[in-house]
Order: structure tokens, then sequence, then C-alpha cells
């Protein structure tokens, strides 16, 4: 195949917007391979994660040491550590992103016009991916996966901290996939340790046709408040979980202390708890108990505070802002609502649109609920910990999108994609 | 129903702002309403449209004087102009909108995961969608239908040109709308003439959902640059016509006339001739004088200047602005290209990316053609005119998106939904 990028001018650009460039043209000689050499390229990456496993863990070290000096907390130098069982497992994972489906190609709408066109509606890949991420170096790998897998080509942004370690593993990726024929410019980092490489990668309108944050509130704000080119908003879940007039009392708690305490640093944990005011006397008392019992502190309307000399559960009164707030942590919001209306309205005042549970035996409460509440995902008699794309059965998910373009939810193969009309006809004109 | 709308604290708002906030609240009541409590409104806001025809034509007859004073050009007082004929035609529009399927409630996907939960897709209301657009009054009413079709709440900025009509417009179908028993903050115009508005509009994210800018390509740059809420890029076309060498000649003139002459005005007009150099002997004679006849001015490269003495059509050197030109007259830059691969090339490097046609007689070329042609449409065999949402039996079309996130290409009524997920359990947990 002729490559297209020789048309494209490198000279007098800067280092970003030469990398946004040759992604460009990667994409182009990505979009039309079949599946098969998109898959090959994806085992030579496992492979070769494997083989140069001790140069991946080497550079990392680096990493460590410099966040050690910086007085980086032991949770953070823990994400950031790469051990030779870590990486087989990143090694896997890519493994499983061979397996998928490959979503390129999929007819999603066809039809014959009644001037005798045919008209077909095909999957094709976004083209540029920029991925900015925290922290985590997994992300390099599950990122320039799953992109790989759909077509795309990926500019990866990681953070300074794992700089070393995320340039040995796209040096792995890129002689991997150069290795299998396709081109290295498919996956590249960013070059530059500085924040103005970020905002010129904000600024590649044209050259990148999304981007993707993935990471904390704050780096979200900024791309979402900067880029030029269109974002895909991730991740902030201030979810809640709703406790009808009528329910089922131990499934309430169950559900309550799946969605706040089974990983309470996540996004799909719950962080606001909200009583119907009928089953408050018959549910709180249980269920403040059993927060206490897993850790965790209650901030309670006024109402959930008046329960305090019938539980053990430490209750601090809760000020508005517990209610917009994403603990990510052992704490809770609590309130006590007059209807199931007032709950959606609390919701749809305070919550981030993540994921919202209601537990109920009524079948007019769930229709209700599940018609009103405008979240990406809603769960009736589930904990909110579902929401996830492993969970939804997409076998690999590279966010959850808590926007409304593009994408909603956990986001798959098939969210990394665009789509193409073909017009075919027989010397058609108007 | 109970409004939600009750639960927003409006004061010590700005105009924009407010309007926004009960943009949203009106977005809430209108999501969970069935397809035949829009319809009727639809239909009143048809009624309505015919019955106080004579107020709308007068207040339109006062941006008619304002823009003729201004010194406006014909063409532009056409496009601003009402007559009771035209308004009939904007109320027949509005029925037909009512005629068309419901988007929202449609399962896009679903499943029963392993674990027994029931997983579901829906389709839901994007929730506010404003429109800033340019002359056009019947772009108004289009949009308002469109959108609360879709469930939507509507904030219209239009041009300050059509002030008074958009006024007298939107004040018809609101009241329509709220003697229907729906919410009549469902389509507000924005306040204001300035373009303060607009800016206030542009940066009122997590109000407003999506913005759709409509008209030229300075109106739609602006938008894209200094939008925080998300935005769907509509509209500009530098399309193409390739004119392979394996060729039908009679097809290929007739397409290249009626993509390039038929309406120069539109964005799916083509505005560049390709033509691969095996058949540029046989079939650029014949194409300029066709293009000569229909009154086309030729901007050609090297090669097609030397057809000078062979047609009577007038051809003048083209310079590298007319190969990324959008003329919208009867205008068309032309090239010869070496070969299918050296006309991607060129598409890839200058193409607005909305539509691109080829003719050919080989299979293989329309396949290699519609592989790596990166537009929201590829013609094979076909005029680029056909890319418009009435010919794709959409039935109605809020624009066409030339952008790759969310919708690409002609946007009809599952354009303007989001999806959200329903996850069903029995007191499911992690």
């Amino acid at each position: 195949m002729t490559s297209l990028s020789s048309v494209t001018p490198y000279d007098n650009m800067s280092p970003v917007t030469r990398a946004a460039y040759r992604a460009k043209a990667a994409a182009a000689d990505l979009a039309p391979l079949p599946r098969s050499a998109k898959d090959d390229a994806l085992l030579a990456i496992a492979d070769a994660l494997e083989v140069r496993t001790s140069e991946i863990v080497e550079a990392n070290a680096v990493d460590i040491e410099r966040a050690r000096e910086a007085g980086t907390s032991d949770a953070i130098v823990d994400r950031l550590t790469l051990t030779p069982e870590r990486v087989r497992a990143i090694a896997a994972d890519v493994r499983q992103v061979a397996a998928l489906p490959d979503p390129v190609g999929e007819v999603v709408r066809g039809s014959t016009l009644p001037n005798g066109i045919d008209l077909r509606q095909v999957r094709v890949p976004l083209g540029v991916v920029g991925i900015i991420y925290e922290a985590r170096p997994n992300v390099t790998v599950d990122g320039a996966a799953l992109c790989l897998k759909s077509g795309n080509a990926v500019l990866l942004r990681g953070s300074s901290s794992a700089y070393a370690s995320n340039t040995a593993l796209v040096k792995v990726i890129r002689d991997a996939v150069g290795g299998s024929g396709l081109p290295a410019d498919a996956v590249q980092l960013v070059p530059g340790e500085s924040r103005d490489s970020v905002q010129e990668l904000m600024r590649a309108r044209g050259m990148v046709d999304v981007l993707i944050p993935r990471g904390g509130a704050s780096l979200i704000r900024t791309v979402v408040e900067g880029s030029t080119v269109p974002v895909i908003e991730t991740g902030t879940g201030n979810c809640h979980v709703y406790v009808d007039a009528a329910t089922d009392l131990d499934m309430a708690v169950d559900i309550l202390l799946n969605s706040k305490a089974q990983r309470p640093s996540v996004c799909n944990a719950a962080e606001t708890l909200l009583v119907h005011r009928d089953v408050a006397d018959a549910f709180l008392p249980r269920a403040l108990d059993a927060l206490a019992e897993a850790g965790v502190t209650v901030h309670g309307d006024e109402r959930v505070v008046g329960y305090a000399d019938r539980t053990k559960a430490t209750i601090v009164p809760a000020t508005a802002e517990d209610w917009e707030t994403e603990y990510l942590s052992y704490d809770i919001a609590a309130a006590v609502v007059e209807s199931l209306d007032a709950a959606v309205a609390h919701i749809r005042l305070w919550s981030s649109g993540h994921t919202e549970a209601i537990v109920t035996t009524s079948q007019a409460a769930a229709r209700r609920f599940t018609q009103l509440v405008d979240s990406t995902t809603v769960a009736v008699n589930a904990s909110t910990r579902f929401t996830d794309g492993g969970e939804f059965g997409f076998g690999a998910e590279i966010g959850i999108s808590t926007q409304k373009l593009h994408a909603r939810g956990p986001m798959g193969l098939p969210e990394l994609t665009s789509t193409k009309y073909i017009v075919t006809g027989d010397g058609h004109t108007r």
C-alpha cells in the first residue's frame, strides 16, 4: 500500500504538532486495515512486554525513586509501580483486547433509497485520539491497545511523574507495532514533560479528533474548558442510592453497603444516601449501624442527625457542599426525602450524572425513577458498582463518559469509532 | 406530574443564564413525555403558525425594512423574507416532523448479563440544545420542531437581522406549546441582540448540553473555538469529484455538472474536480465545455490550463488557496492527478471532510476510494448533492455534521438524542 504520509509537510512545526501530523498520517494507513493485521500487532505488543519486562521495570524504578524523593504518598507510589507480575497482567489485557470483535466496518444502518441509491452507514475509526492521564502507567498500554484495535492512532500524554515508565512502555509498543508492518507512529508519547504540551494538544483541532482526559476533577475541568478539540468528559461520580417507601430492607442495606464500601475510591461508588421518609424509622437505624461497622462516616441532614441516639454510627451535620462532593473515601452524605420526586429533584440538582440506584419493590416507582433520573446509568435493585465496561460485557473500557454527546456511560471499542455514509449509484444525479 | 423546576434558584442570574436554567427545567419535564403529547404540541404549532400568519409577516416586515435601510443585498433580503405562502410551507414542515417516529425510548442495545442483571441502553433526549444561526427565520421553527419531537428544550439564538421575525415566531410557538400543556420554556429565544449573549451561551456548560452553529464558516469557527459547551460542527463543504482512469465519460460529465451547478450555493455542491491523467485527454475537453455552458469558471492547475486551447471554458490558474476554498458559486478548482491514491492524498490534505464522489467503472477503484477517503459521505457514481437528510430518508435535518464525534453527516432526530443505561437486578451486589 502506498503511504499517504509523504504529502505532509513537517518543517517548522513544534514537536507536539509534528507528533499530531504523524499520528494523522498513521491513522490514514490504519483505517483500512483488516482485523487480522491489527490483532497481529496487539499480540506482538503483548509478547514484547513480556520479553522486555526488565527494561520496563528498570525505567519504572527511576520514576519511583523520583516520586519517593519528592515525598509522594505510598498510595500513589503503589499506583505508579510496575512489577514483573503487573507487566504480565498488562500483557494479558492486551491479548484480551485482541480477542474482542473489531468495530470497524460494521454496517450501522443501510437501505435502498426510493431512487435506487444504496445507502450504508459504516463504522470507521475516529482517526487520532489524544489521551491525557495521570499516574498509572497501565493506561499507556490499555489506551494504545484499545485505540489500535479500533483503527485509531493515539497520542499519549501521561503524568510527568511516570515519564520514564511511559517512555519505556511506548518504545516497546512502537517497536512491536513497527515490527508487525504497521506504522509505529500509530502510538506516540506526546513529547515534553511540561504543561505546554498539554495546552498544545488541546489546541490541535483538525489534527486530533478527540481528547479523552482520565484523572482527577481538576485535570478534566482544565481540558474541558481549554480545549478546541472535541472532548469526552469522563469520570466524576457523585452517585446516589435512593431507598424508596416500598422496599426490601435487607436488600436496601446490602446495596447501600456494596455501593459505598466495596471499593470507595472508584467513580461508581455511592456518595449520597436518600431515604423516603416513610421508611426512615425502619431503615436508618439498621443502615447507619451497618455503615458504622464498615467504617463509614455519615454526613447527615437534620433528620438523619436525629437518629444519632439510635445508632453507633458517627454522624456529622451535612453542609450544602456535602451534597455535591465525590468523597472517594469512607464517607457518605445522607438525607431523608419527602417523596420519590423529591429524591429525583435532589439528584438532578446535585448529581454528577454518573449512576443512581433505587431500591424498591414498586414497579411504578422503578419506572418513574428510571424515566426521570438523567444520569448515564440508572440501577434498579442493583449496586451502583455495576457501571463498568467489564461488568457490562464490553471486554474493555477506555473510561466512563459523563457527558451526553457521542458516548455516555462506560465506553468500549464502538465508542472509539465514528461512521461514514457510502452512497452508491449508477450515475445518479438530482 | 410534579414539575421539577421548583427547586431551581433563579435570583441574581443574567437573562441568558436564567433562560438556560428554565430550559433545563423544561427539559426535565419533556424527557418522560410520550410521543402523543409531543405530536399534539407540534400540530398545535403548525395550526397556530397558519392562524397567526399576519402577525408573523408584519414582524418580518420590520426586519426587511431595517435590512433594506442597511443596504443588505437582495439575495439576503430574500432569505429573510416570510410571505404567507412561506409560512404555510413552514407549518407543513412542522406537520411532517410530527409524523416522524419518536427516537426517544428506542432500545439501542440490550442483554442479560451472566449474573442475571438486565442491561438496556435506551435513547433519551440530549436535554438542552442551543442553536446559533444566521438569517433564515425558518430555522427558528425547524429547530424548535425537531428539538421538541426529540424531547429536547431549545435555546434559539438567531441573527439580530431577523430579531423581530424570530420574536414573533417564538411567541406563536410558545403559546401553542403552553396551550398543549407542555412547558412553554421548552422553546426560548435567547434574550439580547448583542454578541454578548452568544458568548454567554457558549460558556453555559452544565446547563446547555450541545450547541449547533448553523451558518457561515466564521460563525462556526467562533463557536467551535470559544465554546466550553460541546459543539457539533456543521456545514463547510469543500466537496470533490474524482474521475477515475476507468470511467464512463457521459456519466462523469453528468455527475460533475450536477454536483457543481445544480445548486452551487449549498454545502454539498462540488468545489474541486480531480481527473486521473489517463482520461484527461478524453474527459477534460468535454467536461470543460460543459462547465463553460453552465457558466462555471475553472481554476485549473498547470495541466488543466494546458487544455485552454481545446475548450471555450474560462480557465484561470489555480493557487493553493483554490484547493481549500468553498466557492459556493459558479467556480470550480480542477487538477489532473497521477493516480487514485494521489486523488485521495489531495482530498485528505484539502477537503473539509464533507462529501467526495468517485466516477469509475472499476470495482477495485470504488472499494479503495471508499475505504481511504475520510469524509462524512463517499459517493460512488452518484452526485455529491445527495448528502442531505431529506435525500437519505431521514424526513428532517438539523444540519450536516462535519465532525466525527457524536454525529457525522446529515443529522436527523436520532442524532438529537443521547442514551442511558438501565441496570435491573434483584438485589445484585459485587
